[in-house]
């Protein structure tokens, strides 16, 4: 009788039905309340916020979001990079956690939901969970990570991927990532005890807005994202004769504005020329000297191709250094193809996770697509090493690293609800 | 017998005979040295010279100058604009002088022979006639004009074009346009006062290096300018809307830098779609926001357009605006062509001093050609109000503007023996 009994008892006492687990839903308003709450820090006088990693705002709000862990009876811990990780214990001491969350860390000039939506939505899940005495098999693990907006830093270190030669980078603020490490109580001499070995997560997950403007566009609620684009950057170096604009014949002129121009043509006509939804893009360039009335002599341009095959990128690459070659030989100019130290390879979703939470959006009654996500997550690195599954909700205008930056609370509640219930039902199906 | 004695007279007591004139040349070590000797103010450890409009390089050497100047029994005046004025007295008090000269400041990073041959070929020339007891009816005034290079100074000063909004312009030294004609010893209370009238000079004449490699490729001693050409500058600014790179699929995008791009082209394919020596050049590109990783939603890029004749600029430039606008519009970008504050008129020289400029040239046995004049100078401004004529001499590679422009010393003495035998054609032909 006793291994009927238990559970049945367990029921009664610490919560309810799995038929009732199914109907519960996070508090709208209060998820809301939070995403506005977390916007005072760093609220400035023209009624923006600025938070960017390392800050004195950043600080104050981690030290919220840690207290607020702490008040949802969570055990908080802050690894050696500065991840928060609060962790809810489960009820089967044998499995490993199913991890959550996202970052607070926001670009200069930046919005009020992008990574604070997936945090905010992981404390109110859990207060969820709480309030309807919901245990889990699977520990659950909260993870805000440190300095998104600056590289990923936290879920890099994580991964294993964060190296000593990354911390004199500095970021707005003024500090260096070492430096922001210390100030966000990490160490950088024990950085390595913050990377976690493969297998020791069920799965992460990640709520996230979209960034873009298709969930919007097509009117859907919910994306099931099916992977993280990879994308490579490249500078492109020019290199004609900087010349006099008046004394120096239309013929007799080794232009490298002129190849650069022709070069941006390419890049955007050759990324369109194959099926797919690879992009590439030139958003940085630079003419030397740089004067009206002297030509260019040489121009530095940027190059990104992101999508979610590798193949494909290299494909699109080698199409436009091959076309580009061309250009500059035609032009009397030398190109060269420097590739940049900011590769970061696609990354899949499991499969499993992508199913769940299309039968949580179909179950909640959202409508959703399969999409790959075009900006970089946190996820991304941590599917070095467990399972990851993310949730986009629209952004309005698809505008995104803008004060203009909004999703509509019943949005946010769609993908919270969707998180929740995906973790529920992994929760029951994962080892 | 008095009127014919006198002039026999005057012959012996004090020169040569006009057939003996006809065979004088400049002494062209003596040349060469006083090249050196300028370049030796503002001389660097590098061993280049910096030498920009109003540093204490620019003051010693226009010091040294004047010292040259009186030591060579000229009456020297700085006017009110820093246009150093030496005058030799000429036999016919009735007659308007006949001026030439140039300028000794430099840009930055500039080199030994812009400017400074045509102001030491002025020297050597009152040297020689002053050695050759050779006087002429017309005053000869050397005029050194300040500041060439920071927007042709002194020259538009004496045309009456140097308004008081040039006053705040702070050059390369860090000294305002203002501050600077007080350094050398101008007033800016009074520089109307540095007017010229029209009619005021019989004729003013310019030595200068071609700038261009014309004359070096065609191997000719000699360049008969037939006019300045004139130049329009626009920014051309491209307004699209700055995205997510990775977001924001290649259809949906409003890419500044891609319209910019296609007109940077067009500049080329239409500049070089019109018979005729014009130019048309993009020197200058600004993309905003700047990082490779953002599709830039806005673009500022320079456009120049020169040609001898006003019209042909103004065809050129609507073909140019007529194409972006198509692709502006095809690109889901605005554009707008905003026109700089530096327009300057094409000037013609004077056509009789062309043919004497050639006479000349002949007579010494140097081949020549006309040519135009792609880069400004201080006698396009003088043209207002005189009749100018300019002589080329070739540059090395065609390279100015750089410490590597060169010009050969047999170069710059048969371009001063030019100058020399046209002031002296000129003084018997004038009024």
């Amino acid at each position: 009788m006793k291994s009927v009994l238990f559970p049945l008892l367990a029921i009664l006492c610490i919560g309810i039905t799995t038929a009732q687990q199914s109907t519960i839903k996070v508090d709208q308003d209060r998820l809301e309340d939070r995403i506005f709450k977390l916007a005072e820090f760093g609220l400035q006088e023209n009624g923006e916020t600025e938070r960017v990693a390392f800050s004195d705002a950043d600080i104050e709000a981690r030290n919220w979001v840690i207290q607020t862990l702490k008040g949802l009876e969570l055990e908080v811990q802050v690894d050696a990079a500065g991840n928060i990780i609060g962790t809810r214990k489960g009820t089967d001491t044998t499995k490993k956690p199913i991890a959550f969350g996202s970052h607070i860390d926001r670009v200069p000039n930046g919005g009020n939901y992008d990574g604070c939506l997936g945090s905010m939505a992981a404390l109110e899940i859990i207060e969820i969970l709480n309030e309807n005495k919901v245990s889990t098999q699977h520990p659950l693990e909260v993870i805000i990570f440190p300095n998104e907006e600056g590289g990923v830093m936290g879920s890099r270190a994580m991964a294993g991927n964060l190296g000593k030669s990354a911390f004199p980078i500095v970021n707005a603020t003024g500090y260096s990532m070492g430096e922001g490490i210390v100030r966000i109580g990490g160490d950088t001499t024990k950085i390595e005890s913050a990377k976690r070995e493969k297998g020791s997560l069920a799965a992460f997950l990640e709520l996230h807005i979209e960034q873009g403007g298709k969930l919007e566009k097509e009117q859907l609620d919910i994306g099931v994202v099916e992977g993280i684009v990879g994308l490579n950057w490249w500078d492109v170096v020019f290199t004609g004769f900087a010349n006099h604009a008046g004394t120096t014949p239309m013929n007799a002129r080794q232009d490298a504005l002129l190849a650069a121009a022709k070069y941006i043509v390419a890049v955007n006509e050759i990324t369109n020329s194959f099926e797919g939804t690879q992009v590439g893009t030139v958003g940085r360039i630079k003419a030397e000297p740089g004067a009206p009335n002297v030509i260019p002599g040489k121009v530095v341009a940027s190059l990104e191709i992101r999508d979610l095959s590798s193949e494909v990128i290299q494909k699109v690459y080698n199409a436009i250094k091959e076309k580009t070659e061309e250009i500059a030989e035609a032009s009397n100019v030398s190109v060269e193809f420097l590739p940049l130290d900011t590769t970061a390879e696609p990354a899949l979703t499991d499969t499993k996770i992508q199913k769940e939470i299309e039968s949580s959006a179909k179950a909640l009654g959202l409508s959703y697509q399969y999409m790959p996500s075009g900006a970089g997550h946190d996820a991304q690195d941590i599917s070095r090493f467990a399972p990851v599954g993310m949730i986009f909700v629209p952004s309005k205008g698809g505008i995104s690293h803008s004060p203009k930056e909004f999703t509509s609370a019943e949005d946010m509640a769609n993908g919270a609800n969707v998180l929740l219930h995906t973790i529920l039902s992994l929760d029951k199906q994962l080892d």
